[in-house]
């Protein structure tokens, strides 16, 4: 089913390809382009077959009905104007951005059939040597449209995840930051401190808790950072609740209060169990 | 190869029942009994074979040349004086708990062959119908011997457990207890700190990376609350530099501090790669 003529993905990524992917192999458009920021990237897109065509420089997006923005969110914001050279005003574009409200209260200003997306999918891997189209099968894409988004692009982004495998679930950019501060940011800024916590000569005494623990650690640095820094007062809430938290933990065990100890972890564990 | 005649194991869940079936497996000894606390866990025992016989008291225990204590710390600790009426001074006595300072110090008083140990291969998981021989394989498995350890003890403990396909490394308890706040511990603190920050209407947005971060914290609270105050001082040791990491973190995000923030992800992911 054809939903686009030409799609155009800035930043062919673990997302931006793996979405690319599911476009070619469902034949939802009838080209696909890329740009990338390293040739080494765009020649793996090029020999997987992420893409039909790519180049390094912005002008390749020239008529597009689709535009993906998989790039880190301080490259779209910084390129948002620059793309307007190249689409036309009824070009949709959307984005992946992990945050959204200050992403959205931009593009919207500048691409009128925008649509903002977080497709709940990525991990602390990164480039198209891991995209694969079947990444976001069952997995969350929250859409973030506000009073201002157009009901015609909507439906096709909506479709598109449709498409991809993904329960679409709609939440306002306000809302989506807030409630992914807790789900998603804090677990990584607590994995990045947590293992630079640890002395690095103990580290050998790993076991696979430590390793679970940490693995979204290996996220990549200038991509969190942006996601910190875009939420930032949603990141400073999330971390004080954890921090008193921690601190509930911490003066149960320098009391040696078992049953309060006890009755912590026991609520916690009952609370993880519950994620399916 | 019979490394002993009768072994007996308290506590046949994930750990002592995995360790009971190598020694079946393997057939190092003549016969593997079990105590457990409910009767379920022995009906299943039984059942799966993982001991030979077992009972919900300890006189079966009579006549074991080797004792493991596979139960909950305090458990142990409160059972050590009624375990001797069962066991001759001739029989060697480990146990497998995940802090050792005081449990060392304890049984190396009760037992004069008792050899601490340490296995890294636990899980979240629990109980008999987890066990497993091959869960030692390439896993890391401390010793804690002490001043008072007899050397023949010691070499039968160190050979069971390269049976188990474990490598054996050495620690003192004090060490061991040190070491392990920061690698094993303190992940579980942060991971139930972090699952009981969360709030319940927004846990339906999860990713991967929470589920991830928080699996350990589905570990038994009672075990776990026994571990963090059988480790006090140093559990509040790891704590505060964990929250010192964290403050870090923090202080570059309400700063606005790209650089600096870009420059602690970028070390954290590096010291997470070096995890095998």
């Amino acid at each position: 089913m054809r939903l686009f003529n030409k799609v155009a993905v800035i930043g062919t990524g673990l997302i931006g390809g793996s979405l690319a992917l599911v476009i070619k192999k469902k034949k939802l458009a009838k080209e696909v382009v890329g740009v990338t920021r390293h040739k080494a990237s765009l020649n793996l897109a090029l020999k997987n077959k992420v893409i039909d065509r790519g180049a390094l420089s912005l002008d390749i997006i020239k008529g597009a009905d689709l535009l993906i923005l998989a790039a880190p969110v301080d490259t779209i914001i910084a390129l948002r104007k620059k793309m307007l050279k190249f689409v036309s005003r009824d070009c949709v574009v959307t984005d992946v951005a992990s945050t959204k409200e200050k992403i959205v209260s931009l593009l919207e200003k500048t691409f009128p059939n925008y649509v903002g997306t977080h497709p709940l999918a990525g991990s602390e891997k990164r480039g198209v040597i891991y995209a694969h189209p079947a990444i976001f099968k069952g997995s969350l894409c929250v859409l973030t449209p506000t009073a201002k988004t157009r009901g015609k692009a909507m439906k096709k982004i909506k479709a598109l995840w449709g498409k991809a495998g993904a329960r679409v679930i709609f939440l306002s950019p306000k809302a989506h930051d807030r409630v992914l501060s807790f789900t998603s940011h804090l677990p990584h800024a607590v994995a990045f401190s947590l293992i630079d916590s640890i002395p690095a000569k103990g580290l050998k005494f790993f076991s696979g808790g430590l390793k679970d623990t940490t693995r979204i650690a290996a996220s990549d640095a200038l991509l969190w950072q942006g996601i910190f820094l875009t939420n930032k007062k949603n990141m400073l809430t999330a971390i004080a609740a954890f921090e008193k938290s921690l601190r509930k933990i911490k003066s149960a065990i320098s009391r040696n209060d078992k049953e309060k100890l006890t009755a912590i972890l026991r609520l916690a564990q009952k609370k993880r169990n519950a994620l399916a």
